[in-house]
């Protein structure tokens, strides 16, 4: 899974069918120090979400496992709102980050 | 999902089976404030997406999700037509694009 | 799906069961422009392909697709001989090619 | 699947149906002699692995296949606690870890 | 598929269930005329190849298919130890490479 942050909304009435009624974040990439990696993508949330948490993304099609019998077409879920993470070892990654 | 602008069209007569009667689009990435990222690629559209829309893309095979009983061999749909995209927060993406 | 070249054959007489039979090419992605970009890898195919041909290829497992009942471990096929590729808008991608 | 090295923990209480209970851990790619490469990324693991402990990733919706059943929305899973990698021909990697 | 080359092993005791008995080999994947490309990744292998050998890999959830009803949690199976590659056309990639 990829850590991120929320950054904001898409909005799209035209859609495939099965898909009305979701929402649609934009989450940009990040790592555990909160540097930024690769471009931001459209994720799906069911949890509760927003702008500014930082959550926990599966991409591909295991996304769809949220709804398995509905099929839908979408590649990335937001599956956790992250409480903290913690880096230990190496010197290379040490730092203890809390989502408040 | 990915975002991007059909930027073209592409024909083939000779084609895997199932594939007659799809519309293929050639789809350029796009970061939200519209700069292009990666290599453009080619999606299906059933939502009557063309040239210059904005759209929300889903990659892999849950893009053939949109007729599971079909087994389509396909890895690219487009899922939706954006209206808008608000990015905010942090100050590194924040804007307000409109697809009118 | 990738736009790309067919540049080749690869014969591999010991293989995975259920593979004897398929025909396998390696393919060069490219851009609409006719451009390479990333590195060749090796597609299925089964619609009569050749050296030279511009093609359009499916990736992942949805390339399975062909013959589901067959549970091929495939992960790229071709799914359409190109003819032609529009290109609008912008100014970043006109252009018009055909595959004769 | 993809070699690294354990270098944190993730929590987050709020998350998709079915992800209660699972570890999730931080996982840094690295080549066979231990130079990192990727981005590190969240995996789940069940097979008790810890922070510094030399590991296999499996990427992608195989991922899902620790639970066949559940549908987890998943997309990295640690399959393996490494013993040792030998790596040898052409001078380019020759090389034997062990992971005491 | 990816063309690759065969550069070591890899041993782990403690696995997911169902993995016990599988052969893990490192890959390195390459260009047809040999040189190296991205970085190397572990695959499942039980055609019997083995170090030096020119082999194709099939990435994805797609390498689950070797024993579909097993559920394997891999994401990468060498398919076949290849023959010969013979790449033509427009002088970029003109040779025939023999696997002896």
């Amino acid at each position: 899974m990829q850590l991120g942050t929320v950054i904001g909304n898409v909005w799209a009435t035209r859609k495939e069918e099965n898909l009305t009624g979701l929402k649609f974040l934009f989450v940009q990439p990040e790592r555990p120090n909160g540097d930024t990696t690769k471009e931001p993508y459209i994720a799906v949330d069911r949890i509760g979400a927003g702008v500014g948490d930082r959550v926990m993304v599966t991409n591909g099609s295991a996304a769809t496992n949220m709804m398995p019998e509905a099929n839908l077409p979408i590649d990335a879920l937001i599956i956790g709102i992250i409480d903290s993470v913690d880096i230990e070892g190496g010197g290379k990654h040490e730092e203890s980050i809390r989502n408040d």
